[in-house]
């Protein structure tokens, strides 16, 4: 495997660096979970399965990405299938002590299948009219967006009495808002897309999104359950 | 393996995205076992087992899916051989506190073994009659779901004091009556069935019916479980 990762192809490095990253994020909020209140510690496991279940794809697309130098679009979106609907659930999670109701959830998994379904037409199915499809993709997205910032999930987390919950979601939602506008800019990229000029970085643009949405966020969470955990003590 | 799964295989998808889902919540069973009390622990061990035995089978089914693009039937009913009876044991535990005997279980499995002895040798051994060997096997099918909506297993739910148990066990229920019933419409897509004109999806139903009946059905006793703790307490 190694002898073929070569000097200078800094795409495949990142799918490494992925890899390991994701895998040591796994073992961190598995370990950390022991650590805070009962109530936080299925927050703290679906932190761990996220980024597991992407290190698991990080390692196949490492292996596509050397074999082929081209994009492993299956094994994204395969990925992305099963860890946004989490992260759905980790906002579920984080306000259902403030009253989250399953609506709230339903709403977001929606907005996120919108979002993914239309996203892999455009890349895998008709490449022709990935315009189109990365614009009704988008729309997917802007339903996320309107819950967290001004839909039920807003006003719930706004009416919390816990201060780690409210200043904590406030950083959830902003890495929904600028960290996943990461993977729309790749996506442009596309041949045939608004910045096809930059051809060949949709792969790096991802990896890189990745890495801050799925460990960054998931340390958001942590750090909520920690804050949480030391002044319910 | 990697380079093989083609764009727009969407069979191929959901037999990738079946097996990282099982993988994922045999860890979140696992784990979240720690902390229910201990009458329920087994109920989440057994509900880990499932999804385990599940995610080793899809592993194997993915490889047959990516060289072949057949049924992986063998590997089904393998899979299914041992699941399905853990599914059996899981109504029993969760009725055991309220009184229920072996001799329920051995009802609920006698149908199982019907069910699928008739459901292989329709798939596998005569495809040629396989409306018969269908009709015989939903008689195992409907043996299951008398004692479970009106036989002794409903009856020891009605007369249980544990709420979360008696709610619990309806939406159980009602995953063995409406998400089992995805199993038998993908049969019918065989060649000759009732409608064979869709033929070629059956596995496309029987990836999205596991997904529910396993993981949904393992979910739904997670949620008795976390439920029961918290008011026993
Ligand atoms: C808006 C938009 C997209 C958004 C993708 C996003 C936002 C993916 C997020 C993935 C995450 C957060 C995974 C983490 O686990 C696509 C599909 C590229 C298509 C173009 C339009
Ligand atoms: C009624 C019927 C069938 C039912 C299969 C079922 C209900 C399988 C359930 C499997 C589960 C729940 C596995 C989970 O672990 C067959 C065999 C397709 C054959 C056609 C008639």
């Amino acid at each position: 495997l190694n002898g073929t990762l070569a000097a200078g192809d800094y795409i495949g490095f990142t799918f490494f660096t992925g890899y390991m990253s994701m895998l040591a994020a796994s073992i961190f909020f598995i370990v950390e979970r022991g650590t805070v209140n009962d109530k936080w510690k299925t927050s703290l496991l679906i932190s761990a399965l996220i980024t597991f279940i992407a290190a698991v794809h990080y390692f196949y697309m490492r292996g596509v990405w050397l074999d082929t130098h081209e994009s492993p679009t299956q094994f994204r979106y395969i990925d992305w299938t099963l860890t946004v609907p989490l992260m759905c659930i980790e906002y579920f999670l984080i306000l259902k002590p403030a009253g989250a109701k399953t609506g709230m959830l339903s709403r977001l998994i929606f907005g996120s299948v919108v979002m993914l379904v239309a996203g892999y037409i455009g890349e895998a199915v008709v490449p022709a009219q990935n315009v189109m499809w990365g614009i009704i993709s988008t729309l997917g997205w802007a339903l996320i967006i309107y819950e967290i910032y001004m839909g039920e999930a807003s006003k719930l987390a706004a009416a919390s009495s816990n201060e780690d919950v409210k200043t904590g979601f406030k950083v959830m939602r902003w890495f929904t808002l600028v960290g996943w506008a990461i993977y729309p800019v790749g996506y442009m990229m596309l041949p045939g897309n608004l910045l096809s000029g930059f051809s060949g970085n949709i792969d790096l643009a991802y990896n890189i999104a990745d890495a801050i949405n799925k460990i960054g966020f998931g340390l958001v969470v942590w750090n909520i359950a920690k804050g949480a955990t030391a002044s319910e003590a």
